[in-house]
């Protein structure tokens, strides 16, 4: 049996000594002859050491229409086998539109896990958490300033008492989690959310997009996120990686220095005092 | 300039005086020979006459990997160009990554119109929002039972009180509003609901998925939808219409029946003496 998401999460966390996931969200206009695909084998080759997944967000690609669906396809065969691919997209429907794209993103591209939205609820959930093979992870509190408009309004919870939506999607999260693949999306632009999520949820894992570009908290996050387990979370950076060639270097170029300051950055947390008496 | 959304809408809704979109989402296991474009023609030329748009959903076509693009591509530009086109979606992500999702949509394809996810809040919708020539209906309640896992919770409201997530999400969509552009999706599953919402949004669009295969209310969905104004409602079939087939008939055959049957049940109850009283 191939292995499942969370075995090559842990594989290549172990590997690697890494919780760095890359975003490869190409930028046609910072790609000078706009080939996507060998920019971001590019980064794969220089990278491929120093990260435990790769994440493409499929927004950029369809935005190059026909190419960049070919790009997209290019990019997820350049990537190394033991390394996971989470297609970062975002979307759901209800269940029978659901089923769709779950062939679409695992059976179609190939993803080891993706992202999707939670607000259509537990049944548009089941066709992506019944794969168990595949991860699952879900909208929760996502980086943008935008994200306070909704995931901030106070609902009643069940036993009374008021929680902030993004809380109340986590705790579902926690009780939808039958096949132990589902994990949630919290920005790294908002530490004080991503510790409440933890200490409701230990156990599932956490992707926290936002370093770097997004200007969020890579300290405070890492320490609010860790939960003792390999798998526990990934930080991921996309620009900052990406475009870190400077003055007079090749595009790419820079992306092995930045990712492995980013690397070490985390690492450096994990291992810090704190945390060891913690 | 060329027309925007709401003036396709207007001039289809006043020619063939329907309310009616037909979803064009094919399941190729329903399609022999399994020509999703060809099959798609044929239901346009079937039915042109007797709708005011066309609603394809992309996670259908998404399926179907490269042959799905294309064929996605060629049912689009098989619509004639006086009946709108929106692309069933339901996507989103943090702004820089919107963008990129609207190019997709409005752009490459050349939607329309589109159905989006509120989850990540208003600058998430912006880039949508902001192309004011098309239309950009924002999911407030959805069809599928699970919809009540987290639309249906009571949220804080502003001046005290509560009021459900869906109509939260319906009043700030209210607000966000500025370039006249945005609609709301309800399904015809929860007439309830869209009555309230109706009260509540007396001017925006809603498109109203739902009816047939899934056993929404026809009726009492349109005499809650309905606000006196040509584009203040568009009623969506996908699967009743497109395999209406009878026995012995070839696939797509039924559709003109099936499509003229809806069209007159929706003006049947807008002719209604209890609306014409009202």
């Amino acid at each position: 049996m191939l292995p499942s998401f969370i075995e090559k999460l842990s594989g290549a966390v172990r590997r690697n000594d890494s919780r760095l996931c890359i975003g490869l969200d190409p930028d046609p206009q910072r790609i000078p002859g706009g080939d996507i695909a060998a920019f971001n084998r590019r980064i794969i080759a220089a990278t491929a050491h120093l990260v435990c997944c790769y994440k493409p967000n499929i927004a950029f690609y369809e935005a190059q229409g026909q190419a960049g669906n070919d790009a997209l396809r290019e990019t997820i065969a350049a990537v190394p086998r033991d390394i996971p691919v989470l297609i970062d997209a975002k979307r759901n429907d209800v269940p029978n539109t659901a089923e769709s794209y779950a062939a679409a993103l695992f059976d179609v591209l190939g993803a080891d896990a993706v992202t999707v939205n939670p607000y259509l609820g537990e049944d548009s959930l089941e066709p992506f958490l019944r794969r168990g093979d595949r991860g699952v992870f879900i909208l929760c509190r996502t980086s943008n300033p935008g994200a306070t408009d909704l995931q901030d309004l106070m609902v009643l919870a069940e036993h009374g008492g008021h929680v902030p939506l993004y809380l109340a999607v986590a705790l579902r999260v926690n009780a939808w989690n039958r096949n132990g693949n589902a994990g949630l999306v919290v920005g790294a632009t908002y530490p004080a959310e991503l510790a409440l999520v933890r200490a409701r949820c230990p156990s599932l894992p956490i992707l926290i997009p936002g370093v770097g570009t997004q200007g969020g908290e890579l300290h405070e996050s890492v320490l609010a996120a860790q939960n003792g387990v390999d798998t526990g979370f990934l930080v991921n950076s996309s620009r900052g990686v990406l475009y870190a060639a400077g003055e007079g270097q090749k595009p790419g170029d820079g992306a092995t220095a930045a990712a492995l300051a980013l690397r070490d950055a985390i690492n450096d947390v994990l291992r810090s005092p704190a945390l060891r008496q913690g």
